[in-house]
């Protein structure tokens, strides 16, 4: 069970350890969105996305023996960097179970990170749990789960936190939240940081079209599970259906779930880049495409949408560009 | 003249409408450079350079019924979006003079933040100043010089006062700081920082081979004229001279300078996009290039790079990493 306690305890471990991201605003999404946008730049967190926050946060709250044996992880590529990273740093190993089909950046990136990585088939329906298993008999490694992990969801969590604060230093104190959503880790952190440390700011999940598994859960009222598994260029937030611990979260605290597609989401790439000056992955710009382009769905003069990871390959992005950054 | 007192002062009035850039890292750069990287990322801060900082700086500066008649600025781009912004936020009007060759983002943004943008031809030999001359006439709109002002260059230096912080809190007290350099408004202010706020940072400038007036002149002891005035990619940095103002500061405190050719900066600009998540631009790319390049005339185990701008067309910016973004 995550607690406003555990996301405390997180934020101070993470201190001097996570990097304190900014808000960016820009009077050209303003005029887009039509109502004040303010972003808040994760793809800007260590290893460029807000995994990293919750792998410090699950790696420092291990009991020193079992971190000093290592651990491992399975992850479509940022959890991946995210987790690789912060063993690092606690001088422990990692090992990463990643689907080939991942973006190439983030492969790379996670082996450079000096973790041992294991590619399994995605498409191909190979199970990522039974592969972890598999190493996992031998070596006997913790597993850092991409977001059904209380402490991850505390280390996530620290995002809200500073949301509530840098909103109201730009004068925002009611608006929706929207965080590209894929297990639910990040959402649920922050809506239990917004519970407590804002009166007006509230969760709103935004997944791609197709793999709105949280938008049909939280109508439901219960989990329920997407048809497909492959199919999006938002390879980081496709996961099939809600979290254990994320939904009974998020169906308490957020909003009702927004909805995007893949070109939504590459145009708001390009005007990330041309007003922000981010580099913003499909994935992680689906927040922001819906603050931009799905305005009828949000209440509020202001909204706040989480950019939460900026790991794409060259190719995309200049895809996103030539299609969408016409001046 | 130029003094800390009037740096801290920009501060000040500066305080609450600027935004504190971040200073980002990755253990990729480090790899690159032989040494630790810290990059001030200036392209996040308001209108996508570090112009906005002076521009807010000069406009507060105005006394009350000066400021009511308006401004005027003559830029290739990015003092003109700082100015028009500033402008624009303290209700008084802009007329910008703009070279007809900048990058078409500029000309747009400076038009969309509410400025009156008069193009002229820079290639063809028109003089900017005798065409602001000839506006000004009539309407006896203040003058916001790009660099030779001394509440520019104080706007600027609040740059370097949050670099030595934010260098502290990363643990570096002894670096180069390289800063991409025009007519050196911004490297005169930080220099003026660094020198009262640290004791072991320097500025160095850094500019595109054959514009290196400023590494000329720092050798020479003597203000050097290039020989072209078009001719780089790095529109933002190929000003003629060093500024009157600007040199004696940098003739007193900064380190020999540092040249970088265009495609370097194009490397840099990839590696930011991959490492970093940020959109740098040619002439912004400029600092982080030689850092990553030029290592052998760098002392020390880390060096400090300003990335001073993100405004690039997309085309460029494409160009970029398809040139230099294989990973």
């Amino acid at each position: 069970m995550s607690t406003i306690a555990m996301v405390k305890a997180a934020e101070k471990r993470l201190k001097g350890n996570v990097r304190r991201t900014p808000m960016l605003t820009s009077p050209f999404l303003d005029e887009v969105a039509g109502r004040k946008v303010l972003v808040k730049a994760e793809c800007l967190q260590h290893t460029g996305s807000f995994k990293f926050r919750g792998a410090w946060s699950a790696i420092s709250a291990l009991p020193k023996e079992d971190r000093a044996r290592g651990v491992i992880a399975f992850s479509s590529g940022n959890h991946a960097q995210g987790v690789a990273l912060a063993a690092s740093m606690h001088k422990t190993k990692a090992v990463i179970i990643m689907p080939e089909d991942a973006p190439k950046i983030k492969i790379e990136n996670t082996k450079a990170l000096n973790a041992k990585v294991v590619l399994y088939d995605r498409a191909g329906g190979e199970d990522r749990d039974e592969v972890a298993n598999k190493i996992n008999e031998k070596e006997n490694l913790c597993l850092i789960k991409p977001f059904d992990d209380p402490e991850v969801i505390a280390g996530q969590g620290t995002t809200g936190i500073e949301i509530t604060f840098q909103a109201k230093d730009l004068k925002v104190r009611d608006a929706d939240v929207l965080v590209c959503t894929g297990g639910g880790g990040l959402a649920s952190g922050i809506a239990l940081a917004l519970k407590e440390y804002s009166d007006n700011l509230r969760v709103r999940t935004v997944e791609p079209k197709g793999f709105d598994d949280y938008a049909h859960s939280l109508r439901a009222g219960r989990p329920v599970v997407n048809k497909n598994v492959t199919g999006s260029i938002c390879d980081a937030i496709i996961t099939p259906t809600p979290g254990l611990l994320t939904f009974p979260i998020l169906n308490r605290l957020a909003g009702p779930g927004l909805v995007v597609t893949d070109e939504e989401c590459l145009n708001a790439m390009a005007l990330a880049f041309k007003c922000l000056k981010i580099v913003i992955e499909p994935g992680g710009a689906a927040a922001l495409a819906a603050a931009l382009f799905h305005g009828e769905y949000i209440d509020g003069n202001a909204v706040i949408a989480v950019a939460t990871g900026g790991n794409v390959d060259k190719d995309m992005f200049a895809h996103a560009l030539s299609k969408y950054g016409e001046i």
